[in-house]
Protein backbone atom coordinates (compact mmCIF):
# COMPACT_ATOMS: atom_id res chain seq x y z
CA UNK A 1 0.00 0.00 0.00
CA UNK A 2 1.36 3.53 -0.81
CA UNK A 3 0.58 6.42 1.13
CA UNK A 4 -0.91 8.51 -2.05
CA UNK A 5 -3.96 5.46 -2.48
CA UNK A 6 -5.06 6.88 0.94
CA UNK A 7 -5.16 10.61 -0.06
CA UNK A 8 -8.82 11.10 -1.68
CA UNK A 9 -9.47 14.27 -3.34
CA UNK A 10 -12.80 15.77 -5.64
CA UNK A 11 -13.98 19.19 -6.20
CA UNK A 12 -14.62 20.94 -2.79
CA UNK A 13 -17.76 22.78 -4.02
CA UNK A 14 -19.46 19.28 -4.22
CA UNK A 15 -16.96 17.42 -1.75
CA UNK A 16 -16.85 18.83 2.05
CA UNK A 17 -13.97 17.18 3.10
CA UNK A 18 -11.81 18.71 0.90
CA UNK A 19 -9.16 21.40 1.74
CA UNK A 20 -9.66 24.75 -0.02
CA UNK A 21 -6.26 26.94 0.12
CA UNK A 22 -6.59 30.36 -0.20
CA UNK A 23 -4.21 32.94 -1.35
CA UNK A 24 -2.57 34.78 -3.93
CA UNK A 25 -1.98 33.72 -7.41
CA UNK A 26 1.50 34.85 -7.13
CA UNK A 27 3.51 36.83 -4.70
CA UNK A 28 6.39 38.56 -3.73
CA UNK A 29 9.22 36.94 -3.27
CA UNK A 30 10.88 36.98 0.36
CA UNK A 31 7.48 38.52 1.70
CA UNK A 32 5.38 36.54 4.37
CA UNK A 33 2.02 36.54 2.74
CA UNK A 34 -1.26 34.93 4.28
CA UNK A 35 -2.28 31.42 3.49
CA UNK A 36 -6.43 30.74 4.73
CA UNK A 37 -6.72 26.58 4.76
CA UNK A 38 -10.07 25.78 5.70
CA UNK A 39 -12.42 22.15 5.82
CA UNK A 40 -16.21 22.78 4.39
CA UNK A 41 -16.26 26.36 2.22
CA UNK A 42 -19.10 25.85 0.68
CA UNK A 43 -20.71 22.20 2.01
CA UNK A 44 -19.51 22.19 5.81
CA UNK A 45 -18.74 19.10 7.23
CA UNK A 46 -19.73 18.08 10.92
CA UNK A 47 -17.96 19.10 14.17
CA UNK A 48 -18.89 16.71 16.60
CA UNK A 49 -17.30 14.27 19.61
CA UNK A 50 -17.83 11.76 16.73
CA UNK A 51 -17.23 13.25 13.62
CA UNK A 52 -14.65 16.30 12.58
CA UNK A 53 -11.52 17.60 11.05
CA UNK A 54 -8.72 17.11 13.30
CA UNK A 55 -5.86 18.33 11.24
CA UNK A 56 -4.85 20.57 8.45
CA UNK A 57 -1.59 20.16 7.27
CA UNK A 58 0.30 22.38 4.34
CA UNK A 59 3.07 21.54 2.49
CA UNK A 60 5.15 23.72 -0.47
CA UNK A 61 6.78 22.44 -3.21
CA UNK A 62 9.81 24.00 -4.86
CA UNK A 63 9.79 24.59 -8.73
CA UNK A 64 12.16 22.56 -10.06
CA UNK A 65 13.07 21.49 -6.29
CA UNK A 66 13.51 17.17 -5.65
CA UNK A 67 11.80 17.82 -1.79
CA UNK A 68 8.36 19.60 -0.67
CA UNK A 69 9.24 21.48 2.57
CA UNK A 70 6.26 21.13 5.27
CA UNK A 71 5.17 24.61 6.32
CA UNK A 72 2.96 23.97 8.86
CA UNK A 73 0.53 21.29 10.61
CA UNK A 74 -2.40 22.33 12.49
CA UNK A 75 -4.47 20.48 14.75
CA UNK A 76 -7.72 21.40 15.60
CA UNK A 77 -8.82 19.77 19.41
CA UNK A 78 -12.03 20.61 20.58
CA UNK A 79 -15.09 18.86 19.84
CA UNK A 80 -17.65 19.09 22.14
CA UNK A 81 -16.43 17.04 25.16
CA UNK A 82 -16.90 17.29 28.86
CA UNK A 83 -16.99 15.50 31.83
CA UNK A 84 -20.93 15.37 31.10
CA UNK A 85 -20.34 13.62 27.72
CA UNK A 86 -20.25 13.44 24.22
CA UNK A 87 -20.64 17.11 22.65
CA UNK A 88 -21.97 18.66 26.27
CA UNK A 89 -19.16 21.43 26.25
CA UNK A 90 -20.08 24.10 23.77
CA UNK A 91 -16.46 24.52 22.97
CA UNK A 92 -15.45 23.28 19.23
CA UNK A 93 -12.59 24.62 17.33
CA UNK A 94 -13.24 25.45 13.45
CA UNK A 95 -11.85 23.19 11.03
CA UNK A 96 -9.51 26.45 9.14
CA UNK A 97 -6.50 28.13 9.75
CA UNK A 98 -4.48 31.50 8.56
CA UNK A 99 -0.83 30.90 8.37
CA UNK A 100 1.84 32.79 6.76
CA UNK A 101 5.18 31.68 4.72
CA UNK A 102 7.93 33.24 2.77
CA UNK A 103 9.50 31.75 -0.68
CA UNK A 104 12.09 33.48 -3.18
CA UNK A 105 10.95 30.88 -5.61
CA UNK A 106 7.10 29.92 -7.44
CA UNK A 107 5.77 26.51 -6.69
CA UNK A 108 3.27 24.62 -5.38
CA UNK A 109 1.57 24.41 -2.59
CA UNK A 110 -0.24 20.84 -1.12
CA UNK A 111 -2.80 21.23 1.68
CA UNK A 112 -3.66 17.80 3.47
CA UNK A 113 -6.21 17.13 6.10
CA UNK A 114 -7.88 14.14 8.20
CA UNK A 115 -11.31 13.32 9.08
CA UNK A 116 -10.93 11.46 12.24
CA UNK A 117 -13.84 8.97 10.17
CA UNK A 118 -13.50 9.83 6.84
CA UNK A 119 -9.52 9.50 6.53
CA UNK A 120 -6.83 11.50 4.61
CA UNK A 121 -7.73 14.28 1.96
CA UNK A 122 -5.58 16.52 -0.42
CA UNK A 123 -5.56 19.92 -2.65
CA UNK A 124 -3.41 22.01 -4.46
CA UNK A 125 -2.78 25.33 -5.92
CA UNK A 126 -0.16 26.71 -8.07
CA UNK A 127 1.99 29.82 -7.01
CA UNK A 128 3.76 32.17 -8.42
CA UNK A 129 6.50 34.89 -7.57
CA UNK A 130 5.67 38.43 -8.96
CA UNK B 1 10.39 20.41 38.85
CA UNK B 2 6.51 22.14 38.01
CA UNK B 3 5.35 22.55 34.36
CA UNK B 4 4.43 26.39 35.89
CA UNK B 5 8.46 26.89 36.64
CA UNK B 6 9.19 26.33 32.80
CA UNK B 7 7.03 28.90 31.79
CA UNK B 8 8.22 32.18 31.14
CA UNK B 9 6.27 35.56 30.48
CA UNK B 10 6.30 39.21 30.22
CA UNK B 11 5.25 42.16 28.52
CA UNK B 12 5.23 41.45 24.94
CA UNK B 13 5.84 44.76 24.64
CA UNK B 14 9.50 44.23 25.91
CA UNK B 15 9.87 40.43 25.32
CA UNK B 16 10.16 39.11 21.95
CA UNK B 17 9.08 35.63 23.04
CA UNK B 18 5.67 36.36 24.34
CA UNK B 19 2.85 35.00 22.33
CA UNK B 20 0.16 38.09 21.68
CA UNK B 21 -3.69 37.16 21.87
CA UNK B 22 -6.13 39.59 19.18
CA UNK B 23 -9.88 38.54 19.62
CA UNK B 24 -12.62 40.55 20.51
CA UNK B 25 -13.07 40.94 24.57
CA UNK B 26 -16.30 39.53 24.03
CA UNK B 27 -17.90 37.36 22.06
CA UNK B 28 -21.78 36.56 20.57
CA UNK B 29 -22.44 32.85 22.55
CA UNK B 30 -21.89 29.52 20.42
CA UNK B 31 -20.95 31.58 17.34
CA UNK B 32 -17.77 31.44 15.81
CA UNK B 33 -14.87 33.69 15.93
CA UNK B 34 -11.29 34.34 15.01
CA UNK B 35 -8.56 34.30 17.67
CA UNK B 36 -4.75 35.56 16.69
CA UNK B 37 -1.92 34.68 18.45
CA UNK B 38 1.29 35.44 17.29
CA UNK B 39 5.07 36.12 18.59
CA UNK B 40 7.50 39.33 18.06
CA UNK B 41 4.32 41.86 17.29
CA UNK B 42 6.40 44.89 18.62
CA UNK B 43 9.91 43.48 18.62
CA UNK B 44 10.49 40.67 15.79
CA UNK B 45 11.73 37.58 17.05
CA UNK B 46 14.42 35.36 14.72
CA UNK B 47 13.26 33.05 12.06
CA UNK B 48 16.00 30.77 11.32
CA UNK B 49 17.63 27.10 11.24
CA UNK B 50 19.38 27.84 14.71
CA UNK B 51 16.62 29.84 16.33
CA UNK B 52 13.33 29.63 16.11
CA UNK B 53 9.68 29.41 17.35
CA UNK B 54 8.47 25.94 17.00
CA UNK B 55 5.19 26.12 17.93
CA UNK B 56 1.84 27.59 19.54
CA UNK B 57 -0.76 26.18 21.48
CA UNK B 58 -4.11 27.33 22.65
CA UNK B 59 -6.20 26.74 25.05
CA UNK B 60 -9.50 28.12 26.94
CA UNK B 61 -10.72 27.42 30.93
CA UNK B 62 -14.71 28.46 31.13
CA UNK B 63 -15.38 30.08 33.90
CA UNK B 64 -15.95 27.94 36.67
CA UNK B 65 -15.43 24.90 34.88
CA UNK B 66 -12.55 22.45 36.53
CA UNK B 67 -10.39 22.01 33.20
CA UNK B 68 -8.86 23.93 30.27
CA UNK B 69 -9.86 22.64 27.15
CA UNK B 70 -7.14 22.63 24.58
CA UNK B 71 -8.18 24.75 21.27
CA UNK B 72 -5.83 23.95 18.96
CA UNK B 73 -1.61 23.44 18.19
CA UNK B 74 -0.19 24.80 15.68
CA UNK B 75 3.60 23.83 14.58
CA UNK B 76 5.27 26.47 12.59
CA UNK B 77 7.30 23.71 10.09
CA UNK B 78 9.69 26.02 7.60
CA UNK B 79 12.72 27.57 8.90
CA UNK B 80 15.12 27.66 5.58
CA UNK B 81 17.17 24.44 5.54
CA UNK B 82 17.66 22.84 2.29
CA UNK B 83 20.27 20.33 1.44
CA UNK B 84 22.16 23.14 0.38
CA UNK B 85 22.39 23.65 4.58
CA UNK B 86 21.08 26.11 6.99
CA UNK B 87 19.27 29.19 5.82
CA UNK B 88 19.67 28.22 2.19
CA UNK B 89 15.80 27.46 1.29
CA UNK B 90 14.11 31.16 0.93
CA UNK B 91 11.09 29.00 2.73
CA UNK B 92 10.43 30.22 6.36
CA UNK B 93 6.79 29.82 8.41
CA UNK B 94 5.88 32.88 10.62
CA UNK B 95 5.31 32.20 13.61
CA UNK B 96 1.47 33.73 13.77
CA UNK B 97 -1.36 31.61 13.48
CA UNK B 98 -5.43 32.88 13.34
CA UNK B 99 -7.69 30.06 14.33
CA UNK B 100 -11.54 30.33 15.39
CA UNK B 101 -13.75 28.31 17.92
CA UNK B 102 -16.56 28.66 19.87
CA UNK B 103 -18.34 28.73 23.69
CA UNK B 104 -21.24 29.49 25.50
CA UNK B 105 -19.70 30.42 28.49
CA UNK B 106 -17.02 33.45 28.83
CA UNK B 107 -13.38 32.30 30.50
CA UNK B 108 -10.14 32.65 29.86
CA UNK B 109 -7.44 32.13 26.58
CA UNK B 110 -3.79 30.90 27.45
CA UNK B 111 -1.56 31.03 24.78
CA UNK B 112 1.80 28.82 25.54
CA UNK B 113 4.83 28.78 22.71
CA UNK B 114 7.87 27.39 22.28
CA UNK B 115 11.23 28.56 20.92
CA UNK B 116 13.65 26.13 19.71
CA UNK B 117 16.28 27.71 22.29
CA UNK B 118 14.78 29.86 25.17
CA UNK B 119 11.64 27.00 26.13
CA UNK B 120 8.55 27.98 26.82
CA UNK B 121 6.47 31.40 27.32
CA UNK B 122 3.01 32.12 27.97
CA UNK B 123 0.08 34.61 27.98
CA UNK B 124 -3.54 35.08 28.66
CA UNK B 125 -6.54 37.12 28.01
CA UNK B 126 -10.09 36.96 29.50
CA UNK B 127 -12.89 36.36 27.23
CA UNK B 128 -16.25 37.74 28.04
CA UNK B 129 -19.66 37.11 26.35
CA UNK B 130 -22.26 39.44 25.37
CA UNK C 1 -4.27 33.44 34.53
CA UNK C 2 -0.90 30.93 34.35
CA UNK C 3 0.13 28.00 32.64
CA UNK C 4 0.90 26.32 35.92
CA UNK C 5 -2.59 26.63 37.80
CA UNK C 6 -3.55 24.41 34.68
CA UNK C 7 -1.70 21.57 35.31
CA UNK C 8 -2.71 18.54 37.69
CA UNK C 9 -0.38 16.43 39.77
CA UNK C 10 -0.57 13.56 42.20
CA UNK C 11 0.52 9.87 42.60
CA UNK C 12 0.42 8.02 39.62
CA UNK C 13 -0.52 4.72 41.76
CA UNK C 14 -3.80 6.88 42.78
CA UNK C 15 -4.54 9.22 40.24
CA UNK C 16 -4.82 7.57 36.49
CA UNK C 17 -4.00 10.67 34.99
CA UNK C 18 -0.69 11.24 35.66
CA UNK C 19 1.95 10.31 33.03
CA UNK C 20 4.47 7.55 34.48
CA UNK C 21 8.39 8.50 33.18
CA UNK C 22 10.59 4.97 33.46
CA UNK C 23 13.59 4.88 32.57
CA UNK C 24 17.22 4.77 34.51
CA UNK C 25 17.87 7.19 37.27
CA UNK C 26 21.29 7.97 35.76
CA UNK C 27 22.39 7.21 32.28
CA UNK C 28 25.74 7.46 29.98
CA UNK C 29 26.87 10.87 28.62
CA UNK C 30 25.70 11.36 24.80
CA UNK C 31 24.61 7.41 24.61
CA UNK C 32 20.51 7.29 23.57
CA UNK C 33 18.83 5.65 25.83
CA UNK C 34 14.79 5.05 26.40
CA UNK C 35 11.92 6.54 28.38
CA UNK C 36 8.74 5.01 28.41
CA UNK C 37 6.09 7.82 29.75
CA UNK C 38 2.83 6.32 30.20
CA UNK C 39 -0.84 7.03 31.59
CA UNK C 40 -2.75 4.62 33.72
CA UNK C 41 -0.07 2.24 34.90
CA UNK C 42 -1.46 1.69 38.03
CA UNK C 43 -5.11 2.65 37.59
CA UNK C 44 -6.18 2.21 34.36
CA UNK C 45 -7.39 5.65 31.87
CA UNK C 46 -10.53 5.10 29.90
CA UNK C 47 -9.97 5.08 26.16
CA UNK C 48 -13.11 5.95 24.25
CA UNK C 49 -14.54 8.17 21.65
CA UNK C 50 -15.36 10.52 24.29
CA UNK C 51 -13.13 10.45 26.95
CA UNK C 52 -9.11 9.82 26.11
CA UNK C 53 -5.55 10.47 26.41
CA UNK C 54 -4.96 12.81 23.30
CA UNK C 55 -1.10 12.97 24.12
CA UNK C 56 1.78 13.46 25.53
CA UNK C 57 4.80 15.90 25.54
CA UNK C 58 8.34 14.96 27.31
CA UNK C 59 10.73 17.85 28.45
CA UNK C 60 14.40 18.12 29.85
CA UNK C 61 15.58 20.65 31.60
CA UNK C 62 19.53 20.41 32.35
CA UNK C 63 20.69 21.18 35.94
CA UNK C 64 22.04 24.59 35.32
CA UNK C 65 20.43 25.75 32.81
CA UNK C 66 17.70 28.53 31.82
CA UNK C 67 15.64 26.65 29.44
CA UNK C 68 13.55 23.45 29.05
CA UNK C 69 14.15 21.49 25.84
CA UNK C 70 11.32 19.35 24.26
CA UNK C 71 12.31 15.95 23.69
CA UNK C 72 9.02 15.18 21.79
CA UNK C 73 5.39 15.50 21.43
CA UNK C 74 3.29 12.16 20.94
CA UNK C 75 0.12 12.32 19.43
CA UNK C 76 -2.56 9.57 20.32
CA UNK C 77 -5.02 9.42 17.49
CA UNK C 78 -7.33 6.66 17.19
CA UNK C 79 -9.81 6.15 19.84
CA UNK C 80 -13.08 3.81 18.22
CA UNK C 81 -14.68 6.43 16.09
CA UNK C 82 -16.15 5.13 12.10
CA UNK C 83 -18.78 6.30 9.88
CA UNK C 84 -20.69 3.84 12.08
CA UNK C 85 -20.53 5.59 15.22
CA UNK C 86 -18.37 6.19 18.19
CA UNK C 87 -16.69 3.24 19.78
CA UNK C 88 -17.44 0.94 16.49
CA UNK C 89 -13.88 0.80 14.85
CA UNK C 90 -11.99 -1.10 17.06
CA UNK C 91 -8.92 0.63 16.69
CA UNK C 92 -7.95 2.02 19.69
CA UNK C 93 -4.35 3.60 20.14
CA UNK C 94 -2.85 3.41 23.75
CA UNK C 95 -2.03 6.15 25.87
CA UNK C 96 1.26 5.33 26.07
CA UNK C 97 5.20 5.44 24.21
CA UNK C 98 8.74 4.94 23.92
CA UNK C 99 11.01 7.47 22.77
CA UNK C 100 14.46 7.86 23.17
CA UNK C 101 17.15 11.13 23.56
CA UNK C 102 20.59 11.43 24.07
CA UNK C 103 22.38 14.31 27.11
CA UNK C 104 25.75 14.97 27.96
CA UNK C 105 24.39 16.67 31.25
CA UNK C 106 22.16 15.67 34.36
CA UNK C 107 18.94 17.20 34.30
CA UNK C 108 15.33 17.24 34.74
CA UNK C 109 12.62 15.47 33.14
CA UNK C 110 9.06 16.77 32.89
CA UNK C 111 6.01 14.73 31.19
CA UNK C 112 3.14 16.76 30.66
CA UNK C 113 -0.44 15.19 29.11
CA UNK C 114 -3.64 16.07 28.44
CA UNK C 115 -7.44 14.18 28.66
CA UNK C 116 -10.15 15.75 26.60
CA UNK C 117 -12.49 16.53 29.32
CA UNK C 118 -9.71 16.17 32.59
CA UNK C 119 -7.34 18.87 30.96
CA UNK C 120 -3.01 18.87 31.67
CA UNK C 121 -1.16 16.56 34.08
CA UNK C 122 2.10 16.69 34.95
CA UNK C 123 5.33 14.49 36.59
CA UNK C 124 9.16 14.96 36.77
CA UNK C 125 12.09 12.85 37.03
CA UNK C 126 15.39 13.73 37.70
CA UNK C 127 18.13 12.39 35.51
CA UNK C 128 21.65 11.29 36.50
CA UNK C 129 24.85 11.15 34.41
CA UNK C 130 26.64 8.30 35.32
CA UNK D 1 0.28 17.60 -7.79
CA UNK D 2 -0.89 14.92 -5.88
CA UNK D 3 0.09 13.75 -2.35
CA UNK D 4 1.40 10.80 -3.27
CA UNK D 5 3.98 12.20 -5.70
CA UNK D 6 5.76 13.78 -2.85
CA UNK D 7 5.86 10.60 -0.52
CA UNK D 8 9.41 8.62 -1.10
CA UNK D 9 10.19 4.69 -1.11
CA UNK D 10 12.98 2.30 -1.71
CA UNK D 11 14.62 -0.58 0.61
CA UNK D 12 15.29 0.36 3.97
CA UNK D 13 17.99 -1.25 3.88
CA UNK D 14 19.98 0.60 1.09
CA UNK D 15 17.78 3.79 2.04
CA UNK D 16 18.15 5.67 5.48
CA UNK D 17 15.47 7.71 5.00
CA UNK D 18 12.61 4.90 4.99
CA UNK D 19 10.72 4.00 7.98
CA UNK D 20 11.42 0.70 9.62
CA UNK D 21 7.96 -0.87 11.02
CA UNK D 22 8.51 -3.61 13.58
CA UNK D 23 5.85 -5.44 14.69
CA UNK D 24 4.10 -9.50 14.58
CA UNK D 25 3.19 -10.39 11.47
CA UNK D 26 0.10 -11.12 13.39
CA UNK D 27 -1.49 -10.18 16.47
CA UNK D 28 -4.60 -11.51 18.71
CA UNK D 29 -7.67 -9.56 18.08
CA UNK D 30 -8.74 -6.30 20.55
CA UNK D 31 -5.28 -6.88 22.35
CA UNK D 32 -3.02 -3.90 22.32
CA UNK D 33 0.33 -4.89 20.75
CA UNK D 34 3.83 -2.55 19.98
CA UNK D 35 4.24 -0.78 17.07
CA UNK D 36 8.26 0.10 16.85
CA UNK D 37 9.37 2.42 14.02
CA UNK D 38 12.57 4.22 13.94
CA UNK D 39 14.50 5.93 10.66
CA UNK D 40 18.20 4.86 10.02
CA UNK D 41 17.61 1.18 11.55
CA UNK D 42 20.74 -0.25 8.78
CA UNK D 43 22.36 2.99 7.52
CA UNK D 44 21.78 6.14 10.20
CA UNK D 45 20.14 9.03 9.52
CA UNK D 46 22.21 11.97 10.44
CA UNK D 47 20.05 13.97 13.65
CA UNK D 48 21.71 17.67 13.66
CA UNK D 49 20.36 21.07 13.82
CA UNK D 50 20.66 21.54 10.01
CA UNK D 51 19.33 17.78 8.91
CA UNK D 52 17.19 16.02 11.07
CA UNK D 53 13.96 13.44 10.77
CA UNK D 54 10.77 15.71 12.44
CA UNK D 55 8.49 13.72 12.99
CA UNK D 56 6.68 9.69 11.96
CA UNK D 57 3.23 9.01 11.41
CA UNK D 58 1.61 5.45 11.86
CA UNK D 59 -1.64 4.96 9.86
CA UNK D 60 -3.89 1.62 9.98
CA UNK D 61 -6.02 1.08 6.82
CA UNK D 62 -8.78 -2.22 7.81
CA UNK D 63 -9.14 -4.81 4.57
CA UNK D 64 -12.06 -3.99 3.27
CA UNK D 65 -12.14 -0.50 4.81
CA UNK D 66 -12.41 2.40 2.81
CA UNK D 67 -10.78 4.80 5.01
CA UNK D 68 -7.16 5.03 6.98
CA UNK D 69 -7.41 5.88 10.91
CA UNK D 70 -4.27 7.17 11.96
CA UNK D 71 -3.05 5.73 14.90
CA UNK D 72 -0.32 8.86 16.30
CA UNK D 73 1.72 11.34 15.23
CA UNK D 74 5.13 11.67 16.73
CA UNK D 75 7.22 14.60 16.46
CA UNK D 76 11.21 14.57 17.61
CA UNK D 77 11.90 17.99 18.69
CA UNK D 78 15.59 18.37 20.38
CA UNK D 79 18.33 18.27 17.23
CA UNK D 80 21.47 20.11 19.50
CA UNK D 81 19.99 23.66 18.99
CA UNK D 82 21.38 26.03 22.16
CA UNK D 83 21.21 29.98 22.94
CA UNK D 84 25.36 28.84 22.07
CA UNK D 85 24.19 27.99 18.36
CA UNK D 86 23.56 25.27 16.79
CA UNK D 87 24.74 21.57 17.42
CA UNK D 88 25.95 22.67 20.91
CA UNK D 89 23.31 22.08 23.44
CA UNK D 90 24.13 17.89 23.48
CA UNK D 91 19.86 17.18 23.91
CA UNK D 92 19.01 15.15 20.82
CA UNK D 93 16.03 13.19 20.32
CA UNK D 94 16.50 9.76 18.18
CA UNK D 95 14.05 9.15 15.35
CA UNK D 96 12.62 6.21 16.43
CA UNK D 97 9.30 5.51 18.46
CA UNK D 98 7.54 2.49 19.78
CA UNK D 99 3.66 2.92 20.68
CA UNK D 100 0.76 0.46 20.66
CA UNK D 101 -3.17 -0.36 19.35
CA UNK D 102 -5.44 -2.47 18.98
CA UNK D 103 -7.68 -3.81 16.23
CA UNK D 104 -10.42 -6.69 15.82
CA UNK D 105 -9.43 -6.59 12.14
CA UNK D 106 -6.62 -7.19 9.99
CA UNK D 107 -5.15 -4.93 7.35
CA UNK D 108 -2.24 -2.30 6.33
CA UNK D 109 0.04 -0.58 8.22
CA UNK D 110 1.79 2.49 6.88
CA UNK D 111 4.20 4.88 7.96
CA UNK D 112 5.31 8.29 7.06
CA UNK D 113 7.80 10.04 7.50
CA UNK D 114 10.00 13.66 7.00
CA UNK D 115 13.45 15.10 7.07
CA UNK D 116 13.40 18.60 6.85
CA UNK D 117 15.63 18.84 3.87
CA UNK D 118 14.70 15.47 1.95
CA UNK D 119 11.12 15.60 2.42
CA UNK D 120 8.45 12.55 3.01
CA UNK D 121 9.10 9.10 3.05
CA UNK D 122 6.68 6.08 3.22
CA UNK D 123 6.52 2.10 3.87
CA UNK D 124 4.36 -0.21 4.61
CA UNK D 125 3.50 -3.68 6.39
CA UNK D 126 0.79 -5.85 6.70
CA UNK D 127 -0.97 -7.29 9.75
CA UNK D 128 -2.89 -10.61 10.53
CA UNK D 129 -5.04 -11.48 13.27
CA UNK D 130 -4.29 -14.64 14.58
FE1 LIG E 1 -15.98 13.49 7.70
FE1 LIG F 1 14.15 32.76 20.96
FE1 LIG G 1 -9.71 11.56 31.83
FE1 LIG H 1 17.66 13.52 5.37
Amino acid sequence: MKAGELYQTADWKNEKHVPVIECPDSVAADQMFDVKVTIGKEISHPNTTAHHIAWIKLYFKPEGGKFPYEIGGFFFSAHGASTEGPDTSSVYTHHGVTCSFKTSKPGTLLATSYCNIHGLWENSKTLGIK
